[in-house]
């Protein structure tokens, strides 16, 4: 019998070459197909809610696979994490049925981008943006907002990408605590760099190096011209992914 | 003219041996020495407040140095860090007197220890202890009271270390904030490994392993009784050196 198993992930991207496996360069893929290979004594390949870039992070990252090799439910998660480097943590395991996939099920996804305006600290370096001056805010909050709904963020992704480029953004709050900034925004999908890119503009706005008007006119242009500012991969969180059931 | 330079570094001590420089080996005194002899153009002997074992961090670690080179205050912190790598960081710069030594002069040292009762945290791995299980804090807030004072370590210092073993504990705090624990310890001095010792004896207790009267027979025994007990370097922290003018 084969069983359909759904896992939660969580991976500091800061020594892998990005999620999807290349040959010849550690990626989260690969590592964790060679742990479940370990486990299944059978080639596995895992499919995941969407790719991260390299030093982009996960904490709730979801991909699912299919095997024969039959386990109890509560050991999967103890065996998983046996065999995975500590840089990749499983936080949870379930079965699901066969019409459960995990990029194509998603109704929603959240990502994360952490900003720091403090001063350089050693331990954020792979974890946040370190911007080191001020940023106004309340600007990027109202600039934000206009992102929210249905749009074609065309401007937003990258030259080398074609296809459809409309996505619904949900939500897009932008927190401060002690100097560090957060973003967070979710919405039904993101295309490549989209993310880092709405950031990267929001940042321009909070540093008064871009109007209000001017983000507002890159996102009702044609895609002519596009945002130049793509904000670092280090501060990029896959923070979570939502499935019809769950909603 | 010679001038004395004393620096305040913050270093993430993951990726390094230790503190203490070694021929072939990565090492905090390594990097720091090869960025200054580069703005010196001489070569360059620092003298720290003390080391730090291999994956011990520091936020507050003090060094100092002689050099002819003359260059502004200001601009001695740009400069540095420009040639530091980015798990280095010199966060402040004084010129001092020649009676200044980063380790003569000290009057108190301040060491925090770092420890997680949460489920495992990729991104905590390398900066606290992942206990992973609950902890009586208020047993242990109660046990540290017995280390403040002045006592003899020799319980808590290695096997392989003679000579004075009398240190004077000013402080030992204990805090919990969502899981997480902070060690706050700060005294006139620390033999090597005596404040991963302390911890690691209140671990025990704070897990109903070891007794308070066991950790105090530890500590009022004859040190031929060692505690075993040694928390991983990687939740121990340098946070600060005190100097008389700063008190």
């Amino acid at each position: 019998m084969i069983e359909r198993i759904k896992c939660v992930v969580s991976y500091d991207g800061s020594d892998f070459y990005g999620f999807q496996i290349q040959p010849g360069k550690r990626t989260v893929q690969g590592d964790i197909q060679a742990a479940l290979k370990r486990i299944c004594n059978e080639e596995i390949t895992i499919h995941a809610s969407g790719r991260t870039d390299a030093n982009v992070h996960g904490i709730g990252q979801v991909f699912h696979f299919d095997t024969t090799r039959t386990i109890d439910v509560n050991k999967w998660k103890v065996a998983i994490n046996h065999f995975l480097p500590n840089d990749i943590y499983v936080s949870d395991v379930c079965f699901v049925s066969q019409e459960f996939h995990s990029r194509y099920s998603a109704i929603e996804k959240e990502y994360h981008y952490k900003l720091s305006t403090n001063e350089f600290n050693v331990f954020n370096r792979n974890y946040c943006l370190q911007y080191g001056r001020k940023l106004d805010v309340e600007k990027m909050q109202e600039a934000a907002l206009i992102f929210i709904g249905e749009h074609d963020f065309k401007s937003f992704c990258s030259y080398d990408e074609y296809g459809n480029t409309i996505r619904n953004i949900y939500k897009f709050d932008i927190e401060e605590c002690d100097g560090e900034i957060t973003f967070k925004v979710s919405g039904n999908g993101f295309r490549r760099y989209m993310v880092r890119h709405l950031v990267g503009g929001l940042i321009q706005v909070g540093a008064c190096r871009m109007s209000f008007n001017q983000l507002e006119n890159l996102l009702l242009g044609d895609g002519t011209k596009k945002c130049l500012h793509k904000a670092k991969p280090q501060g990029l969180y896959l923070y979570k992914v939502t499935y019809q059931s769950e909603g």
